[in-house]
């Protein structure tokens, strides 16, 4: 356990998070998810948090069971380019879809942000896990979850080769010869896949941080291989400290053996701290969100991870239904470990229905409870640091006034950013661009 | 020629433009195409000088005979988001391409960004002029300009009804009876068509200015159409008066036709001003920027508007070649307009690639005379207003405070913004929500 990076941390902004009812809170604006006002006060709070990033999540499809701020909220490259400019420090990343976009327009909408925002910009690379995207875009069929894997991986080779089109010394730019950049150092990638054919190059150069970082969100073991083979970071989701470490060993040691160091990516669970002054207030804290959800909302939300599924139709206090592989196309990691929750401790349709509508997490009391448990994760190796996905009332402003101090006191958090991009914060390194490399490896012999 | 709108501006930011090589010039700044500051001091003057909009040009195919500042250059959407974070009344207006891209995914980052930006969106609809783009976009082939043409009447179609996917009033957002909306006022647009199948609804609701302002910029026959039809706004190019005055009532006159008033769409022509305290000194300027210009680099660009057609194969001085058809499937109104002047005016190749490649136009000369023939194009409706290309070394600047006071003090022009909206600076209509609209004419039964 020697040479820990110190702790990373992110925070999603997503107006009206928290649970699908907290809306209804008296201290929560009902429309934060179209509020630039409130991203920009968020992503300001967090940079002065010192957070790594911000992070802004997306879906392609809504129906009238959708979580209240999926149905009317900012798209990721838009938001983040908008708070570009409100920052200085922070990095952005957000979310965009695989299986329905084009890796052109992507790579260069990334880069340009990351350009925009002199190197703070990272991509969250998702499959799409909702069928209904299909009928948004003109296709006929949703692809499966292996197809949407091997679509992302080629993407991800197109995207990460059109971002090297430029050397970073290309651009010549003298005024008295003319000469406004290096041919030799302009390159296409004339790549031709199963999925994609894009000859090159990319309309804009590399930021001072070489590309945009990769993050990864996939828990499947699809997800799992793409990250250790292409993720500069990971945004995971487990809740208990066992299945985060061995997450955590699992994906790293894939990693090495794609060649790569332990190093090279970092891993940050997803938490949604719940602070109070005391234990009993944060529990307090908590009951307040939770009474907010009908068992209706709950039983939609529900059914959001398989495939809609109508949960009505069931007896509430009976044991959760058997509805054999559906979602196991969409959000495969989630629902096979709602199943198997259910089926280990035995809990009723409502149960899991509230249980899911509310996350509680580990994370809730007091400030010197949310650093221990921070502390501990970190120092067992289940995370290298956080998102935090807190949006009870305040709860951001909480965590960096009260939660944060601490981990600097303990000299496991920064006190002030040791880099303006978002790759020298986290600690991942700067691609070096392929073919400068392949010219000094040609000059070598 | 009773009750004219105040006059209208545009400004194109473009980093290094003027022309191919004003980079060269020591006051301009050879990296502005990808300086964020650069971008957002043009915006911040541009809004000073109550302009409507800023302006983002693009492009999807680059090689290296490409504008110097086409090489690498931010993409639209990324950096006009950032502009709204650096300004507060100026619309942010940027080219997005029809033919290679998805109406989801577009209509929500305009939606996006008029939301952001509080109502001051516009998307300038192209079809992609250049062959090339297929080849970054995994397609066959480009599209014949025909079908170009029918792609993006459809794509209209799909954009406007997506950004009617919500009523005004759909968000209730209820706090004590748990109501985020009324499900009936959420609309699928079930859209199936040749090109596109499009189920929505969209996952973001209207801006304060109902939907973004649709630009088109095509001279062709059907570009005029298109834009007569669907368009709030044509940016267009006449040099000549008499050009301008004939294209003015032409696409008027057919929006007439659509039934639509001649007052519903702004037409603006692109203008590069050259401004001196003389018009010795403003010729002086022009002279300047245009001896920068080496031959070879005139010719390459010539060739960019027929397919990058060689030209240096032909004589300098003998005249312009006969080349057929070349181009007509890109940008067809310049080719045409290129070779008629040639012929007409009895051009050699060296004289018709200098001119192409140094825009000169009419609007050179001292503050007053520029304000003269901006006068004159209004009142004579060639013109409802302008966007100002102007590169040259502090164009932008001297345009804003030395031209318009002039128009200020003749009274054709704002003095302070009408409205916090582009399409309320604009004066082009609000588009009721369709749905709103046939739910009050069925009450009206």
């Amino acid at each position: 356990m020697a040479h820990r990076k110190k702790l990373k941390f992110g925070a999603i902004i997503h107006g009206v998070g928290g649970n699908i009812s907290a809306w209804r809170h008296p201290e929560i604006p009902a429309d934060a998810s179209v509020s630039f006002p409130f991203y920009v006060q968020a992503a300001q709070k967090a940079e002065e948090g010192l957070f790594d990033l911000v992070f802004i999540a997306d879906g392609l499809y809504i129906n009238e069971k959708s979580i209240p701020h999926f149905l009317n909220r900012f798209e990721p490259i838009t938001i983040l380019s908008a708070l570009a400019a409100a920052t200085s420090k922070i990095g952005l990343v957000g979310t965009l879809s695989s299986s329905y976009s084009e890796p052109f327009t992507v790579a260069r909408q990334f880069a340009s942000l990351d350009m925009i925002s002199g190197g703070r910009a990272g991509w969250n690379v998702v499959t799409s896990p909702l069928e209904g995207s299909a009928r948004n875009y003109s296709k006929a069929e949703h692809p499966s979850h292996d197809e949407r894997y091997q679509i992302a991986q080629e993407y991800l080779q197109v995207a990460k080769g059109l971002w090297d089109s430029w050397e970073d010394d290309a651009f010549v730019r003298d005024k008295a010869s003319g000469v406004f950049f290096d041919p030799a150092k302009m390159h296409r990638l004339n790549h031709k896949g199963r999925f994609f054919s894009v000859e090159g190059p990319l309309n804009i150069a590399r930021s001072k941080q070489g590309q945009p970082v990769i993050f990864q969100a996939g828990s499947s073991e699809s997800g799992k291989d793409l990250a250790a083979k292409e993720a500069d970071a990971v945004f995971t989701g487990q809740e208990l400290l066992g299945d985060a470490k061995a997450f955590y060993r699992d994906v790293k040691d894939r990693a090495v053996a794609y060649g790569r160091s332990r190093d090279d990516l970092v891993i940050l669970p997803g938490i949604g701290p719940i602070i109070g002054s005391t234990e009993a207030e944060a529990e307090r804290k908590y009951e307040e969100i939770a009474s907010l959800v009908s068992i209706d909302k709950a039983l939609d939300y529900l059914g959001r991870f398989f495939d809609h599924h109508d949960f009505s139709q069931y007896p509430l206090d009976e044991p959760f239904p058997d509805i054999g592989d559906l979602g196991s196309n969409s959000f495969r990691s989630g629902t096979d470990k709602i199943k198997q929750t259910a089926k280990e401790e035995g809990l009723t349709l409502r149960q899991v229905a509230l249980r899911s509508a509310t996350p509680r997490g580990a994370f809730i009391g007091t400030p010197e409870k949310i650093a221990d448990l921070i502390q501990q994760w970190h120092e067992e190796e289940a995370a290298d640091g956080f998102i935090i996905h807190s949006a009870f009332p305040n709860g951001l402003t909480e965590f960096v006034e009260l939660v944060v101090p601490i981990l600097q006191r303990r000299g496991i958090y920064r006190t002030a950013y040791e880099s303006d991009t978002l790759r020298g914060n986290l600690g991942v390194p700067i691609p070096a661009n392929r073919h400068t490399v392949a010219r000094s490896q040609a000059a070598a012999f």
